[in-house]
């Protein structure tokens, strides 16, 4: 019974480098979305280079389907060694054009997700003394930007539950670290809304997934001596 | 008709000296917090003084009701010239022990809650060119201690509010500041929960209300050639 | 015997205009600067209007002379209530053409002669357990942007000096505050060099010196259980 | 003719493990500090594994040494891949007993000495459009402790350097980071000094060098696509 790596929000690039990362690294990848038919690709190129993955699809927002999901993980594949919070939900709006039901559903995609994900966690490996728990964040988790008040407000809040939980958890034998990554990513979205900053990919000036994979993965192998909280990612082109 | 000053959260020791600041300032002071009932003592203080004070009882984590809250205001009394969000909700618990419940809800007293106060103040205020909006924020807006990923994020989650409102309305001629008051206020609630420390209260080792809310006056009279986004309070005393 | 307040950097409209404003207070303002003849219309100006001061010239930079400053005004004027360190020496230079000479000197001016001011102040202020110690900062102070190596360590290192005292001398009843200002300010140097800048006073972009200067006397009086550590004045036009 | 990578303060057992690592990875080591015999126990280590270096003795705080040895190293040895700044300077004092020369010198071990380096890799690296400049921070580079003045200055400045120059030198193909090391550190100084600190290494509540070397390789060898401008590491046990 080998370990098990849950990426909550591997619907992205982001989200399934990580997953194919973890696997390579001998965990049983449990990538997470809502729609599981959509992981389908994603697991089959990962058990095709001969690793264990174990795609789910649940709604990270809705607590008693995360209980289910690590209980189902913890009794079905193994220990929980690493959970990832990658969900991302950017889309800048006016103050004055922001709507309740858009501000409360990016800070449930953004935070709360977050929180249930890393109370799970926290509670299956807390009694063990080990295990890893990173959140994924942006420049809007440290810098409320003209039109981000619901990205940054959920942003900022995760980046606050990270802290919160690595000043409470570290001395448990926990390590939860948070990755500020700026700048575009490599992706379909990129691709398609961005064509003038996708052009940039030539030269290396967005990220690419399997590139920030890797430092998530770093980061779980860090030994307990020499932990790190927070890290950013950033093209070498990229301003800040 | 004068202007109208709306404190939100106007429960406690704090908001409640706000609201008697801006009424000695000259505004209409519009104490809110959810039991009406409450704020009576408050309006008659003010009352008595011989200034304005109408105190109204709804809930700001309501959008309908904060939409009205201001039509009300604007239609009866005058425009809001100011508006303060200062509800919190600071109460530790362990990241094992947190509630789903607890956690949202406590979000939707800190950030929500701004959020509706901030866009609603902002629609009205954007086209006469002026206004100030001020936020409380608290350490917690800055860092995430152990047990307080819930009030941290809240808290987080408001400041990005106040920073994107503040970059996005300043050019528009609006002031959006943040106070972080760090330290224990001079309040009931301190006075029976922790009487050590107000038993500091004697070497101005607490926080009085009424000096807190100079501040939000003194913001407000900021000429816009020098508006400050950001400044914390604390006694001299206070460790940081 | 009244008390003094000590401006270093008294050069420019700032240190001129918080000189003035002290004086206005109730101080004698002392405002420094190594060419004690253009001091002159400065101090004709704050007696002109029935306020005391006392133009002193001399190197911020030099230890005994420093000594010698703090010695004479509490010899011959009185008690140094407050001291505002308020040098600049903002200009930017790529990395590779920065010369040792550069960076050492914009050092001495941003944080030596702070260092030296700071250290004067407290010990004479804390037998007495009060007084207000100020800090000019800038952007700089928070942020290393691309060519300013050597004043932006000037003014992180002026940063550090102001925690660092406000730490340990708060207990102690001294208040130590630090200004961020951010934009450009109205003087001489903005008029004739960035001309496009300068056209923006007339709306109230560009900081009015006796407008900064009002919030250096409102930290000196806030009450000790209201500190204010730091704040930024930005006009409502600048982006940030 | 392999590339070198020069260790400015490899006096400790930190800058020699970044030394050593350095070497392992291939590239000639050039541990650095003013004792050249000093370096004889760790140049003779490396070599012994059959790695390259090239120990040598200098003064960072000088120019004219610091231009002569990327000189005689770019000459000698071949062209300079990484450049370490790693002096520390961490020693307490009361800023009311704090001198003139200690401020002064701790500021020129922490911040001269690197923004010499710092110059000296930038103008060889730049013409080759790649290389790494890395700088060791600590918890004094984000906070002004009380007690911190002077170290916390340098700290604080050397952080501004390493932003100043990530910010200007990104774009030219140069990848500039800073590691805030947060914790005590398995040294002879903590061994000696704070027994009761350096008990907790059996439990790994000390920070290992070598783990700290493994993150500047880590470092060095990130994709220019994913670059970390900076990172904290601290042993699990501390309190942050």
């Amino acid at each position: 019974m080998t370990g098990a790596a849950i990426i909550i929000g591997a619907g992205d690039a982001t989200g399934g480098a990580i997953a194919a990362a973890f696997a390579r690294d001998g965990l049983t990848a449990v990538p997470v979305r809502r729609n599981a038919d959509a992981l389908a690709p994603l697991a089959e190129r990962i058990l095709a280079a001969g690793h264990a993955c174990v795609p789910i699809g649940t709604d990270a927002r809705d607590e008693a389907k995360m209980v289910a999901l690590f209980d189902r993980v913890e009794a079905d594949i193994g220990p929980v060694e690493v959970a990832v919070f990658n969900i991302g939900a950017n889309s800048p709006m006016s103050i004055l054009e922001e709507t309740e039901r858009r501000y409360r559903k990016i800070w449930e995609l953004c935070a709360l997700g977050g929180f249930l994900m890393g109370r799970e966690a926290a509670r299956r490996m807390v009694p063990r003394g080990r295990g890893t728990i990173l959140f994924t964040g942006a420049t809007a988790a440290v810098r409320g930007g003209a039109g981000f008040a619901a990205f940054a407000g959920g942003k900022h809040a995760l980046r606050a539950l990270a802290q919160s939980m690595a000043r409470e958890l570290g001395p448990r034998g926990l390590h939860v670290g948070h990755v500020v990554i700026a700048g575009a990513i490599d992706t379909e979205f990129i691709r398609s809304q961005f064509p003038e900053r996708y052009a940039r990919k030539a030269e290396a000036g967005i990220l690419d997934p399997d590139h920030i994979a890797a430092n998530y993965v770093m980061l779980h192998h860090q030994p307990r001596d020499a932990w790190t909280h927070e890290l950013d990612l950033r093209p070498w082109v990229e301003p800040f």
